[in-house]
């Protein structure tokens, strides 16, 4: 087993969907990414920032869940950042009604000490500069740093987004971001372009239409489990990430065809996440529901062809 | 090994795409399901009308791929069916430039006596009455009967088109149309709604992003293969259909788990007709390009988590 590290936004998130509304609940990147590692019981630091006003209810969740919070920093008399977003009828597009960066705005990351030689790293989705001050922290370089971000770097911090990419083995981005960032169209063609800009492997999430793993020539497809509903997807890209990296941590086995596994147990806890508002299904999640889950993802994929 | 009977247009298509454009070159449903189909070596028969100006070259290709064209009735002194689209750029969206019926206009097909025993007919996309035709003309009732359909029947004759769907038992129908034809967003809902309608077997076909099948509580997901670049999309659709009812004659087992591979058949068939224009690809390919392929979709979507 591997240690993680991992990087991200601890949050209130305020969502609303056309199935209701909540109050300010918790959320946010690495809360996200945490929950889904702590299936696991890989050994997991949490590296964030939170205001005086963050619940201690909300970090004993994490400690009770196995996240090591050291790297969690409390500004006392600063306010958690804060998010609030509206889903349109179809789930897949929303409106941002409010972002309020509060101490996110000068967040320093700072590494625990007994997590700078951990063997996974996960950058949730940050500014660059903050993703590549994590890695300039660890004491040794990583087996494996994965890398999440989004468009908005892409329209205000490209450069500082490329030094970060060039540093990573492992991106996860959706596919109109890969579109963006390469300028081709075809999926194949722009994770091409993004492996010649750094990571020798490329995960584009394609939403309720699962996610692409990139190697080299190779390529894996995970659908996402088609449901009845999605009840709100705020969470499920980087319930995606966390699973990822917590099942790569837990084996110690970065090949392409263990990165396979990842990707499925992946998409597995995001279809769970989709359940619920924000953490709650993600809070009370058992082992023999994560395994029946699997079987059905089985069932979904799996066939037999001989090839004479 | 069943017969198979096969009914829809034999028509010029005219086509431009980002990478160039035909003149009237050969196109139609019927066409694009029957050398999809005749990968399989099945006893198959088209049921179509063309005109007078439908080159002899063009059948002889059926015959050559041991297609029977006795229900292939040529009108000497009308002119063949005639398409022409232009795809955007991303390929998934198209103008239809000319649609000219001809000859198609008062099509009554007519199943040649010896295949009205066929245990697979499948009805490609045409006006639902024309469809519900060729099935009361068979003297058995088949083993399977496969519907393919489009929105423009349901705009224009839904009333028709619900009488043959529940008449069917596997309908394939795109996520569009699924929608459309349900009223519901849920791709999970709408094939519960279209069993409910008749079919035991829905088939959602979602074009770069693949297809699932559905029957009862059972699901099984079937990737497109992703490409650098899908070169001319038109007939597609068709030859995923062809290929499914194709393995399926062919095989003579109509179970859910036979019917996961016809779907992969499907789709590996369909990853070669976007290759090239109109049937120029489906007409030379090889049992060991296909089985090659094949392969590849195996890597792509199989993987080996034992679940505890």
């Amino acid at each position: 087993m591997s240690k993680l590290v991992i990087v991200g936004t601890v949050a209130f998130d305020a969502i609303e969907t056309p199935f209701g509304k909540t109050d300010k609940i918790l959320g946010g990147a690495a809360t996200f990414i945490g929950l889904a590692a702590s299936q696991f019981n890989v050994d997991a630091a949490a590296v964030s920032v939170v205001g005086g006003d963050f619940p201690q209810e909300y970090l004993d969740l994490m400690i009770n869940k196995n996240i090591n919070i050291d790297g969690i920093e409390v500004i006392k008399e600063g306010k958690t950042f804060f998010w609030s977003g509206k889903y349109h009828n179809d789930m897949n597009t929303r409106d941002t009604l409010a972002t309020e960066l509060n101490v996110l705005a000068d967040f320093n990351p700072v590494v625990p000490n007994h997590y700078k030689n951990a063997e996974v790293v996960m950058l949730g989705n940050l500014h660059p500069m903050v993703q590549m001050s994590v890695l300039e922290q660890m004491d040794t370089k990583p087996k494996l740093a994965i890398l999440d971000t989004m468009n908005f770097w892409m329209d205000c911090a490209l450069e500082d987004l490329h030094a970060v990419i060039k540093k990573i083995d492992v991106i996860t981005i959706n596919d109109e971001e890969a579109r963006q960032l390469t300028g081709e169209y075809s999926l194949v063609v722009a994770a091409r372009k993004i492996h010649e800009m750094g990571p020798k492997y490329v995960v584009i999430k394609k939403g309720e239409h699962g996610a692409l793993l990139f190697h080299k020539e190779d390529m894996f497809y995970a659908p996402a489990l088609p449901v009845e509903e999605v009840f709100d997807p705020t969470g499920a890209g980087d319930t995606f990430a966390g699973g990822f990296a917590g099942y790569l941590a837990k084996t110690a086995d970065y090949s392409f065809e263990n990165m396979k596994n990842a990707v499925i147990y992946g998409s597995t806890l995001a279809s769970f996440c989709v359940e619920k508002f924000g953490t709650e299904r993600m809070q009370n999640l058992t082992t023999d529901e994560i395994d029946h889950r699997l079987e059905q993802f089985k069932k979904l994929t799996q066939f037999n062809i001989d090839v004479s």
